[in-house]
């Protein structure tokens, strides 16, 4: 099959490579119809993530088909169209048992296009099959789908969950790059009073106008300024700079299954973060596309395998 | 002044009675300019309330003007536009420091129209002001504001609150009455992924689905089977009938400044409740229509001091 | 095998039965060392749980030495000590994902005892045996461990998280049964400033007392004016019968591992419920114990196997 | 009057000033029967509050009598032995409602001391003294109730609570002074699995041992790694630099009453941070005891109004 192959920093390219199989009992194989690009893909290009062997196919995000499953896997069965997750979960170690599966012990976690190979590809083997993927109902796009893998998780959890958004909050988003508009998506099915968005794009800023921030700024505008006229004085987040709690993780993808039967159920519109598709073998071009968000105006994009 | 005074179960009428004045430091003195009916009032009138002497003014909900406070009153002045609030609160005991203003034990909670002369009525004096009424902002409308006064944040607090609604859930909503609608709107604000409402009268229903429930039923005709439906067998709210908890419980009012933040940023519809609108002097007629919701399709009613 | 076998309603006999094998991938056969008795097994002798066919071996608590596994195991390998939980886990399930395991829907839940051969025997087969037994550390008793089976859990869960114990709390426990004496001790762990026991029977509140209650009341004694007087007029458990919350639920043994790790570090007393052991022969005479408490004194029996 | 004058960085006296009066009808002078110098004293001595002006009276921690009240009081009377708490609260404003004293918009929060005259003197004049002071029960003596002041409800509030704190959870406490102190016993309410000290001073971790934590080190011998090795490896406080989350704040000490509760049912230790007393007119020299307490040994000292 074809894949996306990292060769170590700055290097990749759309190889052939032997087509995955199953290894363990848990494991299933999916043929990838919709992937994306994350920009922790593009941190593994620059060298950030050492773990990244040479040779690894990247990529931890994908909506496909599964085509074989292991002999301990119940949750699929070939023909399932499936989520895959960036976060696979062995669902028996300490972590997993408290739904914690971005810090789980027995192998799973974030290891797709990361410590084994990942989505970017024609097919992929995804370890712990049934907590790891996630079918999918008709009423949910393959496209739309793909924005579950990864970011709308980890807006949710980390940026609106942990952040603890209550109705009637005053919510101030820095950065309206993909995290942070699906954070105010997300931010949003808490109905805080107002959503304030600083960026140095007016491209994402008038991106985060249109997904719901009420009032946008330029960070060189200081913002804190515009935040304390917006609270009456009070700042955004429950008194920055005096009772501050702050708050950092790592996505455990516990929050996917409610997020998916919102999206099934009208309740949250994945679509408006895709500016950008491609077909699969346009993997290369979708990188260049991605990593250039100034000129491209790139949010999100998806590669699809080419139709029957 | 005029006033509706109740005279023992069954009897009440639009009396002539003397003013009120400031009696203790915390006092306030508001000339009622919107004022309504609840439930409970017609509960008193049957006899339900033995605590309600003959002689009392009833009603316990109001917007109007600040024409006299107490030398103790900080937050408000004469000419202030004020919410009066269902509960009143001390500020000083037990539960009032921990917001549970509700159970009051100094001389607050639920008194006006109850222990004290209430709001149905040209004038009222309300005891310990500064935590007992709520300075308007110019974009809330009176007759908007005067649903923030009991029936929404008793939805929200008793209901969505404490019943821990989140994201995602399915909520179901037996009784679609005025508190019920009120429930609807205000777990709409945790954008449940289904409210379900259930009631005898198909008025109700209707208005239950203006105001955003996705499914209703008749309560003749089994109701359980649609939930089940609608949740792929699981029914609401988490395992009815498994792991239950019933929470009970009277309003504190503690959530009056966020809700009144949101309706003043306009991500809370008040105004969706009030059917019917009337003169004061038309207090009469207002409580027989209210009281006889089947045949005259009343929410809630809101009585207005004439226009100067 | 010898196994404790329930013939219907009021029959149960120590019985020849076959050996237990490994069924499912999944499987664990457990050696019985230590084993107890429920007071739900009563319920069953008295034939209250309809879903429990006879022939069905009873008990659903054990501690023993792992003696086959099947091919998916991996948490235990013969030879390892392990707690059986009350509540197996699929680890699949919707409800399993939320670590609400004794609402699993894969084919857990309570099943040990009830639909499945249970642990009152020589040897049990333990379904989904990676999150349905914990491996023991040396420094925790066979004897003591099999306290956090059920009444351990059950009691904290149920009782004292559910019932959000915070520090300072006055907790009322109404029947000082081996639950309730459970209860006592792991309320212990939130330090309510007072912890009031209920019963009819003198020794089981003499219990109490010993495990910690700080008043003890005969239930025919009035005790809400004692628990009134302790509280300064307030009563226990935040003003009941005014803002009142009833949360019921069946235990899910997400706290087994804390449970297990407090009792390791010495910090939570399980060895003062046991008043009678047995060997495991004595497994007839032991029910005639345990189901006669006003004679006996039983609180907790435990049986063991004879020492090789 | 005496009382201890700030005069500027590094200066400071214990001199004649005039008696403190009522100035507002919410106001309590209270005769300062003991009082405590906090490490916040220390502080503003080093110039690092600039906020103080030359010529307050420092000091916000004291137990005493009431000896007159404004108009406008109601909870307590000349007469009563109170606490003074080391947060005003006007009890009107949007962030006392929410209990969050510590964050007053209408006059309270942090003043004794700071903004105004505080404790270190015979008498204090006391704002909104009906949230402010708190009447203390005969079981609770003087010189542990002063504790309640500021150490205990900082350390459980901003530490234990803010750090949701856990039973069966491992803490570690950096910093084994006063605070660090007073987080480990309140800790303890909590029953962690295990409380591990951090310090650089022998005398500190003796204190810490004595007083709950169950391992101690020095900070110079790399305590990740024993707090690395007494947790199988996950290191302290929920995987410290995977899913971290960092909360600061000010006490609000709405936690005051409970922990007064809990000392008054004998489940508090309020006692043992105490290692030296003066009579009130050795100001000076407990200043110099508390500044050097690798000399001193000195925790906390209190300082006492001679007996009649």
């Amino acid at each position: 099959m074809k894949a996306l192959v990292y060769h170590g920093p700055g290097q990749s390219s759309w190889d052939q490579v032997p087509d995955p199989g199953i290894k363990d009992a848990g494991d299933a194989v999916v043929r990838v119809d919709a992937v994306t690009i994350c920009g922790t893909d593009l941190h593994i290009l620059e060298g950030d993530v050492p773990d990244v062997a040479p040779g690894t196919v990247l990529g931890h995000e994908a909506v496909g088909e599964v085509v074989e499953i292991g002999g301990d896997v119940r949750s699929v069965r070939p023909g399932d169209r499936v989520l895959v997750s960036c976060i696979c979960a062995c669902g028996r170690c300490r972590f997993c048992k408290e739904a914690r599966y971005g810090q789980c012990l027995g192998g799973g976690g974030w290891v797709l296009g990361h410590l084994i190979d990942g989505t970017q590809a024609e097919y992929v083997r995804v370890p712990f099959a049934d907590l790891s993927v996630h079918p999918l109902p008709h009423s949910v796009a393959s496209n739309d789908a793909v924005m579950l893998a990864d970011i709308f998780p980890t807006a949710y959890e980390v940026g609106v969950l942990n952040g603890a958004v209550r109705p009637g909050d005053t919510v101030a988003v820095i950065g309206a790059g993909p995290i942070g508009l699906a954070a105010i998506v997300t931010a949003r099915l808490l109905t805080p009073a107002r959503i304030i968005a600083v960026d140095l794009a007016e491209s994402r800023l008038q991106a985060a106008r249109r997904l719901g921030a009420d009032a946008i700024v330029e960070a060189s505008e200081a913002p804190e300024d515009l935040i304390s006229d917006l609270t009456d004085g009070f700042g955004a987040e429950d008194l920055w700079i005096r009772d501050v709690t702050i708050t950092t993780g790592l996505v455990d993808t516990c929050t996917t299954p409610v997020l998916l039967r919102m999206a099934s159920a009208g309740r949250l519109d994945l679509s408006s973060l895709v500016t950008h598709t491609f077909p699969l073998e346009g993997m290369e071009e979708a990188y260049d596309v991605f990593s250039t968000p100034a000129e491209s105006g790139a949010l999100k994009v998806v590669l699809n395998r080419p139709a029957a």
